[in-house]
């Protein structure tokens, strides 16, 4: 298996390219990537992703044949996509960006966690969260709340971290209780502080031309990131999104298509999906369905992302479960040209990401750059 | 042809399913139809589209195989979905609620247009939707700047609109000349009063689930309606829609998303858009590019939504030039089984739509049902 990762990346560009059957240069865009003054790359993804390319449509043809899908033989296996290594390469680069802060102007980021009730995968993620903070010299604060605690309970602790200067992003761990109303909560919390990218304005920003959110919600950044590190060209490739849910679906969508991808959002209601994944170059799996994306739903050569973390009894593991993506990856793996395992592929990134957007908010409030 | 518009429903709902291959009940959606008081139905699309129907995957199958197209015979002619009828009769049912308000309350829905510079394009526009609010009872404002105006003239407009209580809703004709900022215009407008729906935080709501715009954009919303009084399923198609501005592109494929189609979202980056259109049951043209969409594009029965309204020199016509689609009429009519003509299809329900909006902001700001 060839790992990406590991910064091989020229050789893992020109096999992609060769991989879609296609030598395109790479874009400007893939290249656009954000310096800090020090010359330390934290992202390759831009921070602000314009769709503000001109709409200029070629002349239409009379020229119409469909072009066949290509064949490729089983026995390929396709390049692991290590998002653990990649996620450990951007937190270090995160990490020199916090000291330099602290150096410079005194001050760190600070990320202000909610918690309620007592949701044992709750637990691990906020857990998780925080330990990643404090890696990385991000102060971090988590208020935790009962199960049966009230919406006005969290409005106030919400309230409290909006107005907290030392606090620069604030998450809501989801999800909630069935008697609260997420919308109502995310309403009140400050968008400069959202870094979770829920707001409906800041997913508005995301969609429409002209406009740019203040933060691009974690998991699909990360995939996005995923992607772009790979050496994996979005614009004018087809790309698949399974699942169309606020945190994952609908936001990978609007980010691919902001990457100039052709996108088809896929859900519960649309029939055969496996027609439509298998015209894929891309293919973004979130509907949170164990195996549900298998090896003759993909075009050979498609690059896969699998985003679900579904857990399964296994008596062999130490906690009687493992985690296993929305992809069967043991077929997968030999159609894909790239895919991300499931763990190590797009979790780590999400947290990454949160910190990246942590980071973010601390140089926006404090107007260092 | 088979005309539809004057609702001979029935005997197309049946002959829409033949076309598609497919035998399925209409779903509880296009029966939800809004009713007044009276019983006086004015629109059939719902004014509230939820996404919650609860995303249950079915478990996934190891049987796949390809769905061939379906072949149909060229001698075939499309029904035409006549938007002039359909808006009328919107209209007409418009203008009764308007009656019923006054009469009740003693108050109408008021509209206030601002329109820049000398377009005369934009005049036409402005002046048609003028005639059409007088034709219905709907008091309409327009505000004329000239075509060098500041951005702050535009705003001290706006605002005065904004807290006008004989103002319902309020559009700035677009486009604006270059030296304006639309975003930062459409940022002042009073959200209550946003009528083209064209706000972010209205796009980010229109988009997530679990949320609800108060406006729905109106071309996007008309071709929705279009598609539902001419009992086309929406719920579980294939969906293309061509072009991604945030006028229309965009809000269509999020409120064709919002009805459960499968979206396919094709722009200029699209490489072989025929290949994707030809697999769509249906087609939303909204490119602005004459004759984009050529008959082979199409899939036999697809049911086709012509938005582009480009003007072409014609010297026999009255101005000296006429307005064709996005779509080779010609063509598609003898592949598609069901299309909007340009002029005649979209055109006039868009308008009907900005007086759907403006009595609904009207009825949500006097809390009249």
């Amino acid at each position: 298996m060839t790992m990406i990762g590991n910064l091989t990346r020229r050789t893992v560009v020109s096999w992609q390219k060769k991989a879609l059957g296609q030598r395109i240069p790479l874009t400007t865009m893939t290249q656009n990537t954000l310096k800090d003054d020090h010359g330390c790359q934290i992202l390759m993804s831009p921070s602000l992703v314009s769709l503000d390319l001109p709409d200029v449509w070629p002349p239409n043809s009379t020229d119409f044949r469909f072009r066949l899908a290509k064949t490729q033989s089983n026995e390929h296996i396709a390049a692991v996509i290590n998002g653990q290594l990649i996620a450990e390469e951007i937190r270090s680069r995160i990490a020199s960006e916090v000291r330099r802060m602290e150096e410079f102007i005194g001050k760190v980021p600070g990320l202000a966690v909610i918690v309620v009730g007592q949701r044992r995968d709750s637990q691990t993620y906020v857990r998780n969260k925080i330990i990643a903070c404090e890696e990385v010299g991000i102060m971090s604060k988590v208020t935790k709340l009962p199960d049966d605690c009230t919406e006005d309970e969290i409005l106030t602790a919400l309230s409290g971290f909006n107005v907290d200067p030392s606090v620069h992003g604030i998450l809501v761990q989801l999800p909630l209780p069935r008697h609260l109303d997420v919308g109502r909560i995310s309403d009140v919390l400050s968008l400069e502080k959202d870094v979770d990218g829920f707001h409906p304005l800041n997913i508005g920003n995301l969609a429409m031309r002209g406009r740019e959110p203040l933060f691009i919600p974690c998991t699909p950044k990360g995939c996005i990131e995923l992607l772009i590190r790979s050496g994996i060209e979005i614009m004018g490739k087809k790309a698949v999104v399974i699942g169309r849910s606020n945190i994952v679906g609908l936001p990978a969508s609007l980010l691919l298509q902001r990457h100039h991808a052709t996108v088809s959002a896929v859900h519960v209601f649309t029939k055969n999906p496996e027609h439509i994944t298998h015209d894929a170059d891309i293919v973004i799996a979130a509907a949170g369905v164990p195996n549900l994306v298998r090896g003759n739903w993909l075009k050979p050569g498609a690059v896969v992302v699998d985003v679900g973390t579904n857990p399964i009894e296994d008596p062999s593991c130490e906690h009687g479960y493992r985690l296993i993506g929305d992809v069967c990856y043991d077929e997968a793996v030999r159609v894909a040209s790239a895919i991300t395992p499931v763990p190590g592929g797009v979790g780590p990134m999400t947290i990454a990401m949160l910190l990246s957007n942590t980071l973010d908010a601390a140089k926006r409030a404090y107007n260092f750059t």
